[in-house]
């Protein structure tokens, strides 16, 4: 393997998914729904494949596809941008993020996280050769540290990659935060790469997209997709808005990267894309439902369970069960109680930092969620 | 722009497709099909998606797909492979060449590459950090010229990275260009990376896997996908078939670059490579005759034609058309005669090796193929 990928592991998603179904256990750990996404987008991709839509798509992005990406994100950030040049197309999210940084990022290039932080942040800012700065978030409420943020950036910081609302702890960026690292970028000239993936599972407050925020779009990746919102997450559809001078390193390194995205999935996104607002509002109305669940039987089993505000998940402490670190509880939960969660340990640069918390994800039908909630009730 | 991609452009055939459209002229150029790909494949497709295989596929491929990528390589070359260990499923096998480089090659690894070569393999190079060493095929026979090759491989040289049935030229490497790589590599310790995208469509000569050479399996990654076969470029189906050391590397570049291929395809690219050998012996037949036609028509314009013994591709000279090389002749080809094809300059590390040449592909029914023959004739 080379170097710049050595000191990563099998994904722990995959590892845990993995030893859950060995063991037949219940999967709260990797985030995808146990239900199918909404039948007029699966009907869309249906229609694309009968269509005959199935050789090439323009490499970054199907005309429409781009379209409807830019009419939402005018619709959610009021801003108007020029879907030919300023959209790129994507194999998921994590593709954005990997072509954001191969694209944009140069060895030596100091670059912000957040910890917590989604595993492919660190391993694909290692494959950019970035010089990583890491600033934690810590429980209850996973709270910027705005004197420590401060302090970190200065006139030697490329970018900040972040993540609002926030996987894992739910941690949604607060309006005072956002301005806070708005002001930071723009006094030192810095970019923000912007993974809001769960932006229409905003429960306690209103996302914001701190690309709308006054100087920010001409300074921000926004990386989003299909997956969480429409609970399609193996159609692997997602998308880059930028300024077209950040947008055309993007597209350099996902025209090499991928080349281009499934077609008939792209034209099967546009129908989900132009969703009524009343789908957002009954996702999340389902979606509260299905975390209340999870959150009372989690207190009620006996961990601390810390506030999410959105997301499909929930951090939780578990030493009230006097397991030593994180992998070895979820090692314990999946082979002798039958419930997959994730731990935490490996989103921190520092490992130490996690090892009291791990994940649950509520993206599961209700009875799926009591089950997993009995099971730990009874053996733990 | 990062400048690992700095020296990069849109890719020729994003620009070619793009200008083609806007001047109305009959692709021959990107290589994607105009026809559909087989009803059975669309089907098992549409099947997955109507069953709810709507979730994250396992990273490195649905169980099922790397099952059947094993019984086809096991069929193809007779070699018996572990799927659980030696299969990564990517998105197409543009994202596999991605991965293997970006996991198994170090900043300054020697790297030798056969030029024209496929865009991706240079900028993907690049990405890695290679140095990249190159090997001219030249016209007419586009040969390997063994006796550089023997000078270029020496202990400083990590890898080859090769394809065969060869784009642009359509050359296919004999078995005895295939034993001299693969003595080269074993006396040198060289991996051999090897697209074989093409293998199917062998028209001159059966395709030979250089892989099941003797010594070579523990030292070869090779990548193919479902697209150029099936018809269905526009799926983004690709698989790598390496030994576990290897496949290490690669499933970790593939993890944190797309993380999974979309899952319905993937059910079903399954059914495709089911097929009975019938499928392959028709489309063979079917692409021999449009490679005829093309061919004749290309001859009777004017063109020298070289020898293309396998790919839809057929590459010629158009100097007896006076252009001063192959970007302006593209250029008026489609402005002025209204048809597309691919210039090869940009497939070379020194592009005026190139340019006397351009491609044109066969995927294409007949009638298409004959009106882009009259309009060279007419206004050539
Ligand atoms: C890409 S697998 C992980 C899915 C996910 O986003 C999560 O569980 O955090
Ligand atoms: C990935 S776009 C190019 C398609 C192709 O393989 C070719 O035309 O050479």
């Amino acid at each position: 393997v080379a170097q710049r990928l050595e000191k990563f592991k099998t994904t722990i998603f995959t590892q845990m998914s993995i030893l859950g179904n060995k063991h037949g256990a219940i999967n709260l750990g990797q985030g995808f729904p146990n239900f199918d996404g909404p039948e007029f987008v699966k009907e869309a991709a249906i229609q694309a494949i009968k269509d005959g839509k199935n050789q090439y798509a323009r490499a970054f992005g199907a005309p429409e596809l781009n379209s409807a990406v830019a009419s939402r994100f005018h619709r959610d950030t009021g801003l108007v941008i020029d879907p030919e040049r300023e959209v790129t197309v994507t194999c998921g999210c994590t593709e954005a993020i990997a072509a954001a940084m191969l694209g944009l990022i140069n060895p030596g290039d100091e670059v912000i996280l957040f910890a917590p932080f989604y595993d492919s942040y660190e391993a694909t800012l290692s494959m950019a050769g970035a010089k990583v700065k890491c600033i934690t978030l810590r429980p209850p409420g996973f709270d910027i540290p705005l004197d420590e943020l401060k302090a970190a950036v200065t006139s030697e910081t490329r970018a900040i990659l972040m993540n609002t609302p926030h996987n894992p702890t739910g941690k949604m960026f607060t309006r005072e935060e956002l301005e806070a690292i708005a002001s930071l970028c723009i006094e030192n000239d810095v970019i923000v790469f912007s993974d809001e993936v769960y932006d229409k599972l905003d429960f306690e407050m209103d996302h914001i997209c701190i690309a709308s925020l006054p100087g920010m779009y001409e300074r921000t990746v926004t990386m989003n997709s299909l997956g969480k919102t429409f609970s399609l997450t193996g159609w692997k559809i997602g998308w880059a808005v930028a300024p077209p001078h950040l947008t055309w390193g993007i597209r350099q390194a996902h025209s090499y990267l991928t080349f281009a995205t499934s077609t008939p999935m792209q034209a099967a996104a546009v129908a989900a894309l132009e969703a009524p607002e009343s789908y957002y509002t009954e996702l999340k109305r389902d979606y509260s439902e299905k975390k209340e669940i999870l959150v009372k039987g989690l207190k009620e089993v006996g961990f601390e369970v810390f506030p999410s505000s959105g997301t499909y998940f929930v951090v939780v402490d578990h030493t009230p069960f006097g397991f030593g670190d994180d992998v070895a509880f979820c090692e314990y939960l999946i082979k002798e109680v039958g419930v997959v969660a994730i731990p935490t340990s490996v989103f921190y640069l520092n490992p130490e930092d996690g090892k009291n918390l791990v994940r649950f994800a509520f993206c599961k039908d209700e009875e799926t969620l009591r089950s997993a909630i009995e099971r730990m009730k009874l053996k733990l």
